[in-house]
């Protein structure tokens, strides 16, 4: 292996493999050889996405397009048109949506239930906050075996800025939630194929009531309308909430007694063991857990010489503020406390960190986890679950350091 | 006036001004009657900032585009395709900037001069931050009779965020900077045309020495690396100094004893009386002061209902930290506090505000002024310089509001 920034990343990973087989370390590692995106993946991008570029992206399906690893930088907020793209159902068209302003939500299970335009919402009020918006499946590719579904590595995941009306504020105007209620339901605005059970497709998602304590009904993202590809007019955001909770056209926000009969949150999300099918005996995929990656350096990103190197990355405490991360460039071995850097922008964005590291040429096994304010440490490994959901576990990744 | 919504701004603050002028208020209403762009304005962006939408800005010429009003959302940061293009010559060509990360840039007045190219300094360390970038004329429009240079209204500034190495670190690493030294001055890297003394025409600013303690040699703008249009590869970034301060394509940083001899510095951009030509014996537009001003309501926007209507804008300190803001309906005789929204990114940056407020139909005369932590009250009118440079007065503007 003279070069091993211009090999691919399957045999990067399969080498990797072997020396931490070698080493009697952890195999997260060595079981991610699925990793690799698919050799023929498309090189442009749909036409509703057409003003992001195809360059910062893995095209994995026209609705599962992954942000590059090295297409995150370090400013922290992500940009919309560097921002991954998962839908479950078409999108609707711009004919469908109509007049941003007057697209409707009805709010139901309060005490005076009641339908709104984003125009009306707009007249109450907002709110601006940073998440991590992270699909549900992200890392879903880290998992050993090669799971069904989309083989997300890092980059089904970004950190935006909302703005749009809380929801505990829009239930007290309506005298506060029913008694008894116990989820938020929000559905979606897909149209749905005609001749099928709605409950079967349907993207329709239940949460614990609690999450209405930070939810936003969101218009904007990054300081412009909320794009139709990332689920504007109007969308759910649900701080802490893996990405299918953040329900895209809102159209209807309900508490609930019980969850939605839709499938997606019936079988679909839930963590069952491997090999079998999701039901509502198991936990829904609801909150995240903490977890970071690096971003810089990768392969394929440019030759990285000997000397001062900076490893960055993101880091995110899930539910709750991230105290610090460590990095190790040697594949777990040893950690070292990496720099927080940027501002910090609260518990439901993620911080970036930086650690700078002489490294005389040779093969280093990068790698880096979070801590959570709250003493949660980052996952060494997922238990892994049917679906490939929340994996949260550190991944190293080689990198080649050549002589100056 | 039947419906003001519908009305040119030249007319709206022509009415506002005779309104004013009855009260016995301030003039700086009055004065506002060259704010409306030239009807004959470009509706295409340029080739060179094709990326952004021509419908959020207002095109005065190809170098000088500024954001409309009501295209600064509520997100604090400023999206790289809604910031203002203020270029005071032609960009370099992507040729002429070649590899991004081979662009050069030296370092001189310090112990050991050195060369970099935009990899060194990346290896070298970063820092993130964010800044409000202010064209030194924004606000022109606003000073009474028609001063020479752009009509900028509001809109020549934007709040973004940057990642590069902190000059203070670079210059540690060169052995501190050599005495006697005064001026940090830097030059930007665009073409020269061929005949002519370069001094004439070369973008080269010199700053007080102070400024580097703050300034970075940016890389990376909103997560992206720096666009040639906003000055990339690499940019001096000077934060709470103005726009012409912070020099695009640097290719020189030097600490120097005397100010640049570039007409840019002697004779230009001076804070020189109404009628006199610029010169050094006149203050430098160097630093910015506290500044506010709404973004909505604004008329062309859409029409606006009797009831509660939010009012937001956005507040810089300038070099300190904002306090408060303050919102008035009835053109500066009553005030009351604004809530202020979204992060605090530091005091280089912008905080944005709301003003929730329960409003009949009728005409109001919107404004907001802004307090410093330092107790620094934003101007109720700058003093006229004829350069028209550095105006910060608070300017209030005309909203209809409607029957419902």
């Amino acid at each position: 292996m003279t070069n091993p920034i211009q090999i691919s990343r399957r045999q990067m990973l399969g080498a990797t493999a072997g020396l931490i087989a070698a080493a009697g370390l952890k195999p997260t590692l060595a079981s991610a050889q699925q990793a690799a995106p698919a050799a023929g993946a498309a090189k442009t991008m749909p036409a509703y996405v057409s003003w992001k570029n195809a360059d910062d992206f893995i095209i994995h399906t026209p609705r599962t397009i992954e942000t590059k690893r090295s297409a995150i930088g370090t400013s922290v907020i992500t940009p919309s048109n560097r921002l991954f793209i998962r839908n479950n159902l078409p999108e609707p068209t711009v004919a469908q949506i109509g007049d941003v302003n007057a697209w409707k939500v009805s709010v139901e299970g309060v005490g005076k239930p009641q339908t709104f335009t984003v125009s009306d919402l707009k007249s109450m009020g907002f709110e601006v906050l940073a998440t991590v918006l992270q699909c549900s499946g992200n890392g879903r590719g880290f998992f050993p075996g090669k799971l069904s579904g989309t083989q997300w590595q890092t980059g089904a995941a970004g950190c935006v800025m909302w703005a749009g009306v809380p929801v505990r504020d829009l239930v007290k105007s309506l005298g506060g939630v029913s008694k008894g209620m116990v989820y938020m339901t929000g559905t979606g605005g897909e149209v749905l194929p005609a001749g099928i059970d709605p409950n079967a497709v349907i993207v329709e998602r239940s949460m614990p009531l609690v999450a209405m304590q930070d939810a936003i009904l969101a218009w904007e993202m990054n300081g412009e309308p909320l794009s139709l590809a990332h689920g504007g007019p109007l969308r759910l955001i649900a701080p802490g909430y893996s990405g299918v909770n953040n329900i895209k056209y809102i159209k209807r926000l309900a508490f609930t007694t019980e969850q939605t009969q839709a499938a997606i949150q019936q079988t679909g999300y839930r963590l069952s063991p491997l090999g079998q099918k999701g039901g509502p005996s198991f936990p829904a995929v609801w909150t995240m857990d903490a977890k970071s990656w690096v971003t810089t350096p990768v392969p394929n990103n440019g030759p990285v010489n000997a000397g001062m190197v900076q490893i960055t990355g993101v880091a995110m405490g899930g539910v709750e503020d991230v105290a610090r991360v460590d990095v190790s460039v040697d594949g777990g071995k040893n950690w070292q406390k990496a720099r927080l850097t940027g501002p910090d922008l609260g518990k439901f964005a993620w911080r970036q960190f930086v650690f700078a590291t002489n490294l005389k040429a040779g093969t280093y096994d990068v790698a880096c986890r979070v801590t959570t304010l709250g003493g949660k440490k980052q996952d060494a490994e997922t238990t892994i679950n049917n679906g490939g959901f929340l994996n949260s576990g550190w991944v190293a990744h080689k990198v080649q350091i050549n002589v100056v």
